[in-house]
């Protein structure tokens, strides 16, 4: 029989189809790779991007565009938003419109063109991580900006159009639909219970074990209970916070979290080689201080082409893979 | 410089990149048939599918999976939900769930293997919108279900899996998420102004003539102010409406439906050969009564390969492509 799940938070529903169970050899992946050729993201090619924001050389934060960089963030050459001018907020009829300002950044993860998200090292992972954080804090200064939404897609599936290992950013000065209906869902548990929702899921999880994919001492990896897609895995801190950037300030918390993220990938890379994916960072918005109701967390979502096409336009996924099943692989996968 | 534009209904931001711009002839079409052999849809197969629950011989409703049909609608082989059982509302901890309990039908939508959608006769693609009416009729009178979705995927990068014209419907025991927001964001329009907010979408439309791609006597199709996709269309009926089945029944309604769909996908077609697209149907839950504040429409939603793969888990929507020069690019095509 299949399931009906609905998410705590979003109140989202979802189908858990069983009679169209799959293992993870029967997804079909579409190449991962995208196009080679030049490569702008390449050390020694710095001149061909915007200049860059941030570098890490040395573990240390540099500017100047000169080679021996670990990690790098430029501006998009192709931004879709600009980071000169005011908002221009107006109506047009019943309509509102404002100018679209904003920053369009590139994280580029590593130097070298072939190593992988997932097989970086914890230490360089780390630094991808802080320059998350330290773009964060830097773009909060800027009172136009109202949320940054940072993110990876990962192969050509999940719209990524350069091969060199990158994440993006875009600081916007609106918050996306999505967030809201998340800050609204956990606000209203809030009121009604008086805790944060993501914290019961979490002690809920720990409990049940069904759907827990990994642990270390500051951060869980589950199967979420009402997954859009199969292998669909959020990172949490496993104390409240609702910002990454207050909460990823110490050296132990990012290494934390590179290890954990590490190991997920590694699970669900072993599980689907080359699977294409797009990750998203969900944290408070900018200058909202700290909220007793909302819990910063990653959710990484694996791009597979049985997922049809209707499904982002209206809301309602369907999904042949019941989140304690994929669980069950994602666990074995390394330790089996 | 790029735009934020909020979609009035359901409070989405989406940006227009105008320096992303890109005329039809810019994006890449991913093939849009699918594989083709032996065809379950197609006459003479009629055993291969599960007993019709629909069919019109000589434009009258029949049964019996006889030969000669013109539409045929027939239970989904591998179906999503299933129509047998109770629905088990149940917890889980924190989390909620029920039965996977609803209909999963396939519309088959012409007899030739070989003819579109956009290119069947009006006449005969009233037939088509009739079907949808009957089979809503019918579900309505399960009290387990409180919507029905329907919707077409057409081509492999929309989803479709069969080559042969169909769309689908599914019934369900609870209400898609995106209508949530969509009924939730007209009604507090509606108490606030004592309008519906569609009813003044297409007053003003008709009033700015800048997006609005072509009416007939009761329909117009626009392109949407915040369009989430190059080429997004919306049908909407003219005159105040919730429901698609009550406002369906005559045959001269029909066949207005049918003409402008037909006129709309026309012109998408001649702009951008064989893109594939979604639609999906957006009405009033089953037994509501008439909505004073709700407005059902189509929403015609291209599927374009350069659209990015992070969106749809994130709500925000990147589009190269202005409404308002989409429009153009639509009228002129058959105008021109």
């Amino acid at each position: 029989m299949p399931q009906l799940r609905r998410d705590p938070v979003l109140g989202r529903w979802i189908i858990i189809s069983r009679e169209r169970r799959k293992r993870p050899t029967d997804f079909v992946i579409e190449e991962a790779k995208v196009l080679g050729g030049f490569c702008p993201l390449c050390p020694g090619n710095e001149s061909f991007t915007p200049p860059e924001v941030l570098a890490y050389r040395n573990g240390t934060a540099t500017l100047g565009d000169g080679p021996d960089w670990q990690v790098r963030v430029v501006p998009n050459k192709y931004p879709a938003l600009m980071i000169e001018g005011d908002l221009g907020k107006e109506a047009e009829g019943l309509y509102d419109r404002m100018n679209g300002i904003g920053a369009h950044e590139v994280i580029v993860e590593c130097p070298d063109h072939h190593d992988m998200f997932w097989s970086l090292p914890t230490e360089h992972l780390a630094l991808v991580f802080r320059a998350y954080r330290d773009r964060l804090k830097d773009l909060e200064r800027d009172p136009r900006f109202r949320y940054v939404m940072i993110f990876k897609n990962y192969g050509k599936a999940a719209g990524a159009s350069l091969e060199h290992s990158h994440s993006q950013l875009i600081a916007l000065p609106v918050l996306p639909r999505m967030l809201v209906s998340e800050f609204d869902g956990a606000e209203s548990y809030f009121r009604y219970k008086d805790r944060c929702i993501f914290c019961d899921i979490i002690r809920q999880e720990l409990q049940q074990n069904t759907r827990v994919v990994c642990v270390n001492d500051h951060f869980i990896t589950i199967s979420p209970f009402a997954p859009r897609t199969p292998f669909e895995m959020w990172i949490l801190p496993r104390q409240h916070a609702s910002g990454y950037c207050a909460h990823t300030q110490s050296q132990e918390m990012l290494t934390a979290l590179a290890q954990i993220f590490s190991e997920s990938l590694n699970r669900l890379e072993k599980c689907i080689p080359n699977v294409p994916y797009n990750f998203v960072l969900h944290t408070q918005p900018l200058r909202s201080g700290e909220m007793e109701h909302f819990h910063w967390h990653f959710e990484i979502v694996p791009k597979l082409t049985s997922i049809a096409g209707f499904e982002w336009g209206s809301g309602f996924y369907i999904n042949p893979m019941p989140p304690e099943e994929a669980t069950k692989y994602l666990r074995e996968s390394l330790d089996g």
